[in-house]
């Protein structure tokens, strides 16, 4: 496989050197990106199939029968739009479920008793019965590790730390609290404790928990860990200023036997064998409906692949759109894909993903050599007429990160977009579809499909 | 009165010629910018000081009793945070009401009705009972004037133009549509006819009426206007379609005499004469709660002022925070500042308006001359780390727009925010606190504080 080279010199000769030349060029990239931008809102579909994702089969965990629908519901959608190849990837996911939705009480010495906002993390063993035990606040995984076994035994850990409100791209904020979320349980499991309780991976102060994957290591006993709303970890913060406060837990989660599903995939055939790979992830949590997370990205995706065949584009390059599955809690779908690809001895050349949600299109960032950097970015400035002025260095996605391992050379994308309300809705059963702007999913649709065209022209 | 001059060449010696010291610079500025938005996002007040005038006070059109309250409630607010000046200024402003809400229908030849969703156009004379007319829709203003008296006598002129949801900025699309709100009831009139109702100037197909003002020529008979919501708009083209439609609409609202109100204005004093002011307008539209217009620029405005006295900033000159009255329907309170700060001889180097919402900011639009442009330019790239980015030519606000017939130098700014939404809100019922999100608002405030310091040091 030979690593993508770039029109780098080529480019800057009509650019920089031929003026004239340049300009024609770009103007008539201009007239087909605003052709792109006018289907998208004109006659868009984006915001229709994410409604149908949404509202008619809803949150769809890995190994759910949701998300076997969704499977269904994404084959069939790409078959009716008629591209050159649409076909399954067949995958074993695991299988978790939350069963009966969990119970939680927070009880001071005074006597009072507040009900949780409570879910269990992704993943998590169940409680067998109603847990009960003393609350040790712990801030962080760094402070926990300063503990002995002594301190935390028996005990319900209370990891509290939040977001730090000062990061203005909120995935900063959760990056710097996930560890909590991921490492917590086997962390606190180590030094014996019962179960733990981390505060949300949200910005706002609001009522509800927000869910997402955990990690047991193999060499600690599996305890309980769960998720409680903001508002509820202040409160617990707040008593446990004051006092003692016991924690009572109920959550028959389980994990079952793995399950066959699928990446689904469709194709537009370029002049050669290279490949443009582009897509997010059909799996979603298993609560709210997963409308940002990552329904916005499928419907992105789609919607860039049916607007480039509507506009009777002909690609260089194969341009594949690619719904996969199991991003949330495992990643089997981005790294079967991989796998598969370099298997069949594929060249990928790049690949964009959409996993931030469906708000504001802001531009992307872009992981790729500084010479490639330089020229994408000179490049994508004529998507700064679609109001898309943001193109920093480093950029990708869950799903698409497994190419790197195989294609180190690849250029890898991810679509930015306004982070600011992203965190509200994170994996909660506040992620529906209401809470997805018509326009500002349309604006991310028609923003992948112009950087997807700019990169098939761009890249050989 | 002297024009602003720009350091422009001091700045360009420091940046460029002596990079050593422009770093110097640009870092001492940088933290003081980074410790607004710390200020703006951990202990702001922003968002507590729009849910007030939202939930305390509401709508709050010019000459009404909310309008009043909106006064006290800015004057007492301001006094509270004990700037170095805080007082009123003065104006008559009208006074409109809407009286008993609209009622109106329209039926079909077949016998349907259909209740309309509907507001009178600000200003708008009322119906003076049931008044009843066949529908003729009309595009829109280019398109009346291509009918005769006789095609139009008697009937009810439906102006019909959609925004053009191919406009990336839908400011641009509102004003497109502009003219059938503004001058529909004057040429509808001038014909002979009943009355006007409009498509409301929305982007989203919902069931939202937006009012808004309009002008009758004095020369014409005065006919009632209403705008009716999209979707409403949408089913009458569909009858129209089909056959003879007629309307019913009962509107009893009237104009009153003229009542007095006021600017609220606060100042930091600088340490010359010269003054950059900056703030929205205090009144609102009399449905929904005037959040998005323009709540979210009065609290931008005064969180701007707040930060910046509670960082212990001495400015260079005078900075001016003024909450503008009657910008909806006259302009009065732009047009006296303007006036009594030429009377007064004072030197306005700078104004910044916030009138686009509380929307995620993205930079600011500038009216300046080439060269000053350029400068400013420059300098906001301070402002990217911050994840500003849009610094376009042109930009202001109606309130701060006849500063610029005394100043014909000043230089003037617009914040620049997400604009995909903002018309699902603007005048209708729609527009309440809710709607804004905490973040983006308090990034509204910082970006305009850390504006106000740049320009600050900038200017001279």
């Amino acid at each position: 496989m030979k690593p993508p080279i770039f029109k780098l010199f080529y480019l800057y000769f009509f650019c920089m050197v031929l003026p004239g030349a340049g300009r024609a060029w770009a103007q008539a990239d201009e007239t087909f990106i605003k052709n792109i931008y006018n289907e998208a809102l004109i006659h868009g579909e984006a915001y229709e199939n994410l409604r149908t994702l949404c509202k008619d089969i809803g949150a769809r965990l890995a190994g759910s029968a949701e998300a076997q629908m969704a499977v269904d519901w994404g084959y069939t959608l790409l078959n009716r739009y008629g591209f050159d190849k649409v076909y399954l990837q067949e995958i074993k996911v695991p299988h978790w479920e939350r069963g009966t939705p969990e119970a939680g009480w927070i009880i001071n010495e005074q006597g009072d008793v507040l009900k949780l906002d409570v879910l269990a993390l992704g993943g998590s063993v169940a409680t067998q019965g109603l847990l009960q035990g003393e609350v040790l606040e712990v801030y962080d995984i760094e402070a926990l590790k300063q503990l002995s076994a002594k301190e935390v035994e028996g005990k319900v850990v209370f990891l509290s730390k939040a977001f730090d409100p000062t990061l203005l791209n909120t995935f900063k904020a959760y990056g710097a609290c996930y560890p909590i979320r991921g490492n917590g349980t086997s962390e606190a499991g180590r030094l014996g404790a019962k179960a733990v309780i981390i505060r949300s991976l949200a910005m706002p102060n609001d009522d509800f928990p927000h869910t997402g994957t955990m990690h047991y290591s193999e060499d600690v006993p599996k305890i309980p860990g769960a998720a409680i709303s903001t508002n509820n970890a202040n409160t617990l913060h707040q008593w446990l200023a004051k006092g003692k406060v016991t924690l009572k837990l109920q959550m028959n989660c389980q994990t079952l036997e793995e399950v066959v599903s699928y990446n689904v995939i469709a194709e537009l055939t370029g002049k050669d064998d290279k490949i443009i790979s582009f897509g997010g992830h059909l799996d979603s949590w298993d609560v709210g409906e997963g409308a940002h997370d990552d329904g916005a990205g499928i419907v992105h995706a789609i919607e860039a692949i049916r607007i480039l065949k509507k506009l009777g584009y002909k690609p260089n390059h194969t341009l594949r759109c690619v719904l996969f599955m199991n991003e949330e809690n495992g990643n089997r779908g981005g790294q079967a894909y991989a796998r598969i690809a370099s298997e069949k001895k594929e060249e990928h050349i790049c690949a964009i993903e959409s996993d931030n949600g469906g708000f504001l299109p802001l531009g992307f960032g872009i992981s790729a050599s500084d010479d490639q950097l330089k020229a994408i970015q000179s490049q994508a400035r004529q998507l700064e007429n679609f109001e898309l002025y943001y193109f920093p260095k480093g950029g990708g996605g869950v799903d698409i990160g497994p190419l790197k391992n195989y294609y180190p050379n690849i250029v890898q994308l991810g679509l930015k977009v306004n982070s600011q309300r992203y965190f509200n809705y994170h994996h909660s059963h506040n992620d529906v579809f209401e809470e997805v702007n018509k326009r500002e999913l349309e604006l991310g649709a028609a923003a992948l499909a112009g950087m997807v065209y700019l990169m098939d022209n761009l890249l050989n």
